[in-house]
Parts: structure tokens; C-alpha cells; sequence
């Protein structure tokens, strides 16, 4: 049921609606939109400082431009609650049972508003910039703006754009969205570029936009909004690129979200008196606490370990090293290209660098740890976090990763079934100075398990022994292998349950050793199947008798859809891969 | 046998004997040097215009610096010629005989000069950058030095590199070696900077470098050798990041290769008189001829066609394009992110960017045909050059193609067999406006075929019906197919042979009709097995009776080896394949 029936917002069910309001009357909208963000991340999480920094700077733009003629392309899309509200979908904030039908990033099989499904960084002014040259080839006057945050400026591909945007040759608005943040503090030469331009309200000579060859405008405070309302009112039609810098206070409206920007970038559900998260803390030891444990153990054994990440500390809870050891400790900003080749530079001097990556963005790196990791054979390590099937937005899957890591010469990519199995392996990583490494963090909690200390140079497969079929289970769907087996007894089969240890090498005696006393090998693995571990196992076999059965997802984008139903549509539960099992056995 | 043997180079054998030498015995090795690129690369072909114009600049940093200690990470590593005649590596150059013993790149297993295989453009900075923080983590002292070309300046990757570098605290310094071009004309804002710097003699406020905090040195002509080692004296020990920027010319020493700088980035063998190349023209039509046509052809059909490439047109034969239709061609710069993220922009827009990739740069734009193509399904058309089996450096192999555009979702990889399927993929991919599709150019020459016009919406396998044995030849390997399925002709086996069609889709009709009567497919792919098409292939048919044989590279870099030699060596000739086959017959 709608919470806020007397609210104006109630009364904008598109732009046009907007624009018919005095200034008073955004003022109003602009309060009630922040509250509402606050209410539904209290009740759900999501992201926070970025949407209540940006408030003002979208009732100006919807006021003031035409969409969805004219074009606003928003960098990662974290900010655009405010709007999505205004073009349409408010009763997603406005009613509690409504939360769900909207999502959080742009969306364009939502709303004709957005263009993109986005939600990797930097992206914008490219986009913006091919927009923009397709309309003069089509002959068309629509105005085109890219919309960026400071922090999303340090990603090269924000810097190809902007080195593309510079020459052409009409209508064009970047808009820097400078809040001096990115996720966690901003990073680099981009920091101090910025600063020189607040600094000077915009008028230093030392502008690297100018430099380039942009138009230039600065609002000293783009959270006025009459102030960002005649900005956008002088720039509108304009007919060359021009970057629109606004200096904007993420988090504004919500002291805490000011006083913690980091913290309140993206939050869980809390309470709104206490700033409290109302998510119990997750059990402890598990496998974020363990790498933590682990990068500090090696760190106070004086090893030379530099713990390298680009912009998400808070996914590895790195905040413990960068406090307690900073000089163990870099953070490269959105700058994932860099992270890796950054690192290759490190450990070519005698130090050890462990890249922590989230899998998704690992993607903007695929080159770095290619060519300048395994061409050059360095021994980089890598945690994985996030590698494995999520419920979350077809943007920040993360099933890809075993496609990328285990394919490349090279690398070594090892999948612990428990937290003792995951210290091991990194413990071998960091002593092993031959090859580059990653470990695939388990995504679904794994147990403690026994104490183990193992040197992976050579994988040897752990084995259960049984007969007539083998269960290989991968990383933490090694669990998964045992509730199977454990049916499958019910059916009178003694199934073998391995451990393989590694995504990218196989034990290629253990394979060969099953084909004496066993018919069907099946594998199991927390990632897309395409070019991933399975297959690896189906064309060993290929040439032999063995008949095989790979599980693991589809290719395919899910979209904040339930784990448990794309489990369910990928055949991932014990019951439905066992009669999958009992089906092949019995043709 | 040494054709200089009176050449002051032959004294030269490590940095060291450099000291010892006059200004006027530098200049003297200038000429010497620049002599024998223009020797070599008239013989052999190699890069030409980048090394004759650093011959200055190289011989300044080592009379300057104490390198190995000292180390020097060259961009691209494309120009490193002089560097490899002056740190005992000359008789590569002196000695025809031994032109093979120097490789084109910079390699650690040449040499202790050599810290890193690169070949990938703009890492010069971020490698730098993690050795400058390695240096100081480990209480070391030399100077670390990044050299980097303008051209190289727009790849995102070096901007993340110089953000980072901005805030090192201790030595770092960073050579632009601004020669005004990439391999083509450079291309935007970044030449603007640039330029404005070169025409204010390094004083214009307007400085990118000192925007982000950088300390910055003008030298006005990089090509003097008094000039470079007074810059190079005068940033020797800085205790900060410094960026010394160079204005040298490409080409310097040869007029041919700076009238037409493009064409003389790198030559295939040529006639020292003339100028003209020796390497008789290829058979037309080709494969690249064919896609010229294509272009040319939908273009003038008024098409809404946009051809997009990174820098490399040379690769295409796109100058045809450029120059005749300016308006349908467009050259992003080095940014292959970038040419992604534009097109993806420009088709959202209606118009059809056709996106020309070198397989091994493609490797920098795996998250924008991933997130920003594949996530949003969107008709991007793609054309994938060298995406095979080469003799190459390492650096530079385009083996993985397959591994990654064929297990994205929504892409579709089309591989054709002959240049008539290559106009039928083509067009199709065009005409239909659903979803990516990429096709795999030919590596090796394939024959003109018949006429075909195909919707490959759906795809039909292509097949000579045998039985007992079915061939599956993906794209230009299906004429080894071919000639495998004679091999096995004489010994009684009449093999099926399949073209088909797609890297990215099975015909899972026609795998399941070979059942009936085959007991073993095997699969030919020019790419690496891991993650390939085999492998889609095993697993396809792992929980039944069919035996399956994958062929395809290794898992492995090969690095300046004879495409013979690694044929052989992954079993890929007509006879091994057949002898393989006959073997699994009869096991």
C-alpha cells in the first residue's frame, strides 16, 4: 500500500508532469524523494550515498531537458533512483509491496527512460559518444548526455571516451558528477586534477578537460537547484561536447551517509535511528575472514605481500589491512586493468602481490592477466570473490570465471570445498614462485573442514571411493556432490565423490584410473558451462568408453532472479541431478 | 657473416662501453644503427618507423642510466631495436646470418635488459608503477622508467597507469615519446594536449601531465642526442614521478617513412631503392578483400553502416573506407574498450557498426562485448581478423577467440568456410537486427565456394554424408577436414564431413541424427582446445555411446614458432589426425 498518498510525487508519472512544478514545489520533490530512498534501503539495502548525492541534479535535467528524446546515459546507473521516480516508477519506493518491480539499475525493459542495462563503471561517455555520432549520421537534434562520477573517471574506458568525445563535432554533455568519492575514497592524479578545478571554482588553468579540447562549464554546488536547473538550461542544444563539472555531496541528507561514505555507498537493510544494519552478522570463520586472516598472517611474517584491489575493499573486508598495515596494501580506484598490471610490475621485483577481484569486473582485466600475466608466466595471486551463481542483476554475474582463468596458459585456478582447504591453497600460492595462481573464493559457505597443507604444483585428486559412477564436485559444489551421493546410495549405487582441487588441470591418472570400475563420471560446477570445467572432463573422456554428464549453468544472463530457481531451471538440485543420473544410467 | 665489421657498434657490447664513447662517436652509432634497421627490415620486414625515430632517446638513457640495475619498461616494446644493439644483442642486426637469433619484441629470456614479453600496447606506466612501489616496499633505490608513445596515451590502461603513478612518493619517470602518431594518425583529445604542449615549447597551462599533479619536462627535439642526455642527467635520481616529455620524429634517418608514416610503422621485406615491398601481392579476392567489398557494398546501399576499428586499419585494408566514405568509418584510436562501448552506443541508436578486431587486441574489450554487448543483446556485427594459428610472438597470438566470444551469451561466432560463405555470414549479420554475431575471418586461405545465401538464425549443419566417422571442420580448417576424410577413404572408412557454421551454437539435430550410424566425431579448430569448440562438442555428447576426438592447439604459448612446427606438434596435419582416428577405431 502506498506509505506517502499526500506526496507530489504521487502526481509525476513522467517528466512532463515536472516540469509544470515552481521551484518550491522540486524543492518538496526532492525531499520526499530522499526519504523514500532512505525507507525502501532501510527495508531492502541497496545503494544509498550515490542516489541521495544526485538528487537535485535529476529534477533539474528531467525539468529542463526532454526525455526519453532527449538521451541521459548514467555511469554505472547506482544513482538513478531519483530517476526512476520521475519517470514512472515511483510506486516502486512509494509502496512497500511494489519494492520489487523495479530494479536497480537502468533497465531499458522497464522504462522507455533508460537505454542501457548497466552496471560496470565508465561506460557512459563511450556510450554517449556512439549515441551521439549515430544521431548526426541519422540526422537527428536530440540532445545526448553522459552523466559520470568522479570516481567511475579513474576506468579507462571513461578516459578512451572522453579521448573520443574531445573530437566530435556535435551537441555532447558530460556531466561529472564530482562527489570526491568512488566507493570507498577516490584514488590518483584524477583526484588532484579535480581539486585544482573545486579549488578555483573551475577556473584553474591546470583543466585536463580544456586540455583535451572540451567546452567547459563548474557549479560550485550541484545540489542547488536553481543553480543546476540554469546549467543544464545553458548547455541544452549546444552544439559541440561540453563537460558540465558538478560538485555534488554524496549521501546528502543523511548525516551518517556523510560521515561514512564508504560504508553507505550500498547498504543492507538497517534501522533509521540507529544506522544499524538489521542483517545478523554472518558466521564467523568463513571464507572473506579467512583471506583476511591469511593476507595478515603472511603480512606479520614479514613476507613481502602487497595486497592489490581496485575500489571494493569492502568485498574482502580489506578495511583491517589498509588500517593496521597500509604499506601492505594498494588500491588501484575503478582501475581493474591497472590492478593486474600494476601487480606484474610488483612481482617482477621480488614482491608478492594478491589481486583481490570480484568476479564480474575481473572481466576488465581479461587482457591484463593474459598478456601481461600468463604470457610472461609471473607468479601473481589472485582470491576470486563472487565467482559462482548469485541472485543478482544480469550486469554483476559472475559465472564466468572459470571460462576466463582455467583457459589461459599458463594460470593455475584452484577451487577449495573447505576454509582449511582455501589456507592451504593460498599459503602454497604465496610460497610457490612459479606461476600465477587465483583461488576461487566458495561462494556458497563451506565447512571448516580438516587441516590440510598440500602442495597443488601437481593435482591429485581426493577420491571417496566407490564404483559404476564418479561425482567430481567442484569448489563449494563439492558439497552439492555429496547430498547426491547420498541419494544415490538410496538406489543401491556406491557413487566415488572427489575433490579436483583445480579448475584448470586435470589428474589425468585418477581420470584414467576410473575407467576400470566405473560408466559415467559426472561433474559439478558453480559457473556457466560454457567453456568451463565440465567440458574440460567431457573431451578427456571424449576418445574413451566413459560416459559423462556435466551440471553447472547454462549460457545464459539471469536477472535478480532467485539462486534457488536458477538452480532449479539448470537441474543444481541433489534430487533432480540424481534422477538426471539414474536416467542416463538406465537408457 | 658481419656485413659492418669496421662498425664502432661491434665494440659495443653492454651499456658500459657506451660510457666510454664522444658525443660525436654517439651520433656516429646513430647512423650505424639506423642503418641496419633500414638493412634487416628491407630483408625481413619488421617495425621501421618507431625504431628509426628513438635511435636518440635509446642511446641517451643508456650512456645516462646504469641499466639493468636501472631498468627501462618500453611501451609495446615495438621500438627497441637500438635497445637490443646496445645491451649485446647487435649481431642480430650486423650478422644476416643471425637475424633470427634477436627476436622483434622485448623478451626476459634474451636478456637481462628485457623485463617483460609485451606486445599489447599502453602497460609501460602501470608496469612501472608497481616496480617503482616494489623498489620502495624493498628498500631498493634505481630508477624505474616508463616509455610510452603517443599513440599508446589513448589506451585506457595507460591512464590508469599515470593516475596511479601520479601519486607514487618516490622515483618514477615517465618518458612520452611523442612522435604525433599511432600506427595510423593519432586520434583525439589526447593529440589535442599534446599538441598545444609541443606549440607552446612545453609551456602551455593547459598541461594534462601537471593537472594530476605530475612534475613535467619539455624536450623540443627528442632526436638530439646532446638534448636527450641533459634531459635524461637532469631527471636521473628524482626523488618524485616526473613526466619528461619528448617530441621525436618517426621515421627520422629514412623520407619514404615519414612522408607515409602508416605505412612504414612496420614493413613486410622491401627494396632499399624503391622503397617498394618485395613480397609479391597476395592472391585476391581474400578474405580481406572479400570484407572490403562487403563494406563497400552495403555502404553503397545506403545502409546505415559504420565501420569501427582501434588504430590498426593497416590490419583491413580500411584505408579504401576512410577514404571514400569518411563518414561510415571510424577509427577510435588505440582503445579497443572504447570501439566496443561506441558501437554499442551507435547501434542502440539504429545505425549497424561493423566492429574490425584483431583477435589478440580483441582480449581488451572482453567486459564491453560481454556487459556492454552481450548483457544488453545487441546487434553489433563484428569481423575477427588472425584468429587462428600463426607463427607469431606470444605476445601476439589470436588463439582464444573462440574460447571467448563463443561462450558469452547471445553472441553468435560464425566461422565460414569459403569466401562465398563469408558474403552470406556477412550479409546476414547485417540484415538481421537481433542479436551480436561475430564471424571468424579465414587465417588460412579458403577457397571462393558456391553462391550461398543463409539465415543462420537457426543453425543447419552442412553435410557429406558417411558414416561410421563424421569430421567436423569449424571454418577454415574444414578443408584439413577435407583432406583427413580422404586419408580414411583409403583405409574403407567413408567419413561424414560437417561444416559447422558456428563456434557459439550446436546443431543438435544433426549431432543427434550421427548416432545412428557413427560411432566417432571428431572436431577441427583453428584456436585453442581449452574452451573451444571440441569441447562443447565432448560434452554435448558425454551421457551417450559417441566417442569423440578434439583437435585443436594446446593449451600453451607458442612464441615465433612455424605454423609447421605447431601443427605437428598438436597433431593437426592430414596424416596424424588420421592415424589418431584409426587408432580410437581400433582400440
Amino acid at each position: 500500500m502506498n506509505q506517502h498518498p499526500d506526496y507530489l510525487l504521487n502526481k509525476i508519472s513522467s517528466p512532463k508532469d515536472l516540469k509544470k512544478l515552481s521551484l518550491a514545489q522540486m524543492e518538496q520533490l526532492a525531499q520526499e524523494i530522499r526519504t523514500l530512498i532512505l525507507e525502501k534501503d532501510a527495508a531492502e539495502g541497496g545503494h544509498l550515498g550515490p542516489d541521495l548525492g544526485i538528487v537535485e541534479a535529476t529534477i533539474a535535467y528531467h525539468y529542463v531537458f526532454d526525455a526519453p528524446k532527449d538521451k541521459i546515459i548514467w555511469d554505472v546507473s547506482h544513482q538513478t533512483y531519483p530517476h526512476k521516480m520521475l519517470t514512472g516508477r515511483a510506486y516502486g519506493w512509494l509502496d512497500p509491496d511494489r519494492y520489487e518491480d523495479v530494479t536497480p539499475y537502468t533497465n531499458p525493459e522497464e522504462s522507455p527512460y533508460d537505454y542501457y542495462a548497466v552496471g560496470h563503471t565508465s561506460t557512459s561517455v563511450a556510450l554517449a559518444t556512439g549515441m551521439a555520432k549515430a544521431r548526426d549520421m541519422l540526422g537527428k537534434h536530440e540532445n545526448i548526455t553522459a552523466l559520470i562520477g568522479d570516481g567511475s573517471l579513474t576506468g579507462g574506458l571513461a578516459f578512451e571516451g572522453f579521448n573520443n568525445a574531445a573530437i566530435e563535432k556535435g551537441n555532447l554533455i558530460i556531466v561529472v558528477n564530482d562527489n570526491q568519492m568512488s566507493i570507498d575514497k577516490n584514488i590518483g592524479g584524477v583526484v588532484t586534477a579535480l581539486k585544482k578545478l573545486r579549488d578555483s571554482n573551475g577556473q584553474s588553468p591546470d583543466n585536463p578537460f580544456t586540455a583535451m579540447g572540451f567546452d567547459y562549464k563548474y557549479v560550485s554546488d550541484g545540489n542547488n537547484l536553481q543553480d543546476m536547473i540554469s546549467a543544464f538550461r545553458a548547455v541544452k542544444d549546444i552544439n559541440h561536447p561540453i563537460v558540465l563539472h558538478i560538485n555534488t555531496l554524496k549521501g546528502k541528507g543523511y548525516q551518517p551517509a556523510i560521515d561514512n561514505e564508504e560504508a553507505h555507498h550500498w547498504v543492507l537493510p538497517f534501522d533509521l535511528k540507529t544506522d544499524k544494519t538489521t542483517v545478523p552478522a554472518p558466521k564467523t570463520p568463513n571464507a572473506t575472514t579467512t583471506v583476511i586472516d591469511l593476507l595478515e598472517k603472511h603480512i606479520k611474517n614479514n613476507e613481502k605481500i602487497l595486497a592489490i584491489n581496485a575500489a571494493i575493499p569492502g568485498v574482502f573486508g580489506l578495511d583491517v589491512i589498509k588500517n593496521k598495515y597500509p604499506e601492505n596494501y594498494k588500491d588501484v580506484g575503478i582501475a581493474e586493468q591497472e590492478s593486474v598490471t600494476f601487480a606484474v610490475g610488483a612481482v617482477k621485483e621480488g614482491i608478492v602481490p594478491i589481486l583481490l577481484e570480484n568476479s564480474t569486473f575481473l572481466q576488465r582485466a581479461y587482457d591484463q592477466l593474459s598478456h601481461d600475466v600468463a604470457a610472461n608466466d609471473l607468479p601473481v595471486v589472485m582470491v576470486v570473490a563472487n565467482g559462482g551463481i548469485t541472485g543478482g542483476s544480469k550486469t554483476h554475474l559472475g559465472i564466468f570465471d572459470n571460462t576466463m582463468i582455467a583457459n589461459w596458459p599458463n594460470w593455475e585456478y584452484l577451487a577449495p570445498t573447505t576454509l582449511n582447504e582455501l589456507k592451504s591453497m593460498f599459503d602454497w600460492a604465496v610460497k610457490q614462485r612459479k606461476h600465477p595462481v587465483a583461488i576461487k573464493s566458495p561462494v556458497t559457505p563451506v565447512p571448516e573442514g580438516e587441516v590440510v597443507d598440500e602442495d597443488y604444483s601437481t593435482i591429485h585428486y581426493d577420491i571417496k571411493r566407490g564404483k559404476q559412477v564418479a561425482i567430481i564436485g567442484l569448489g563449494d559444489f563439492y558439497q552439492l556432490g555429496e547430498k547426491v551421493r547420498k541419494l544415490l546410495a538410496d538406489h543401491s549405487i556406491n557413487a566415488s565423490l572427489i575433490n579436483p582441487k583445480s579448475a584448470a588441470h586435470l589428474d589425468v591418472e585418477a581420470l584414467n584410473d576410473l575407467k576400470k570400475d566405473h560408466e559415467l563420471v559426472v561433474t559439478l560446477e558453480n559457473n556457466s558451462l560454457a567453456g568451463g570445467f565440465g567440458e574440460k572432463v567431457a573431451s578427456f573422456y571424449g576418445p574413451s568408453d566413459m560416459k559423462v554428464m556435466t551440471f553447472g549453468e547454462k549460457r545464459e544472463y539471469t536477472d535478480l532472479e532467485s539462486v534457488a530457481s536458477i538452480y532449479k531451471r539448470n537441474h543444481l538440485t541433489p534430487d533432480q541431478i540424481s534422477k538426471d543420473i539414474l536416467d542416463v544410467l538406465h537408457q
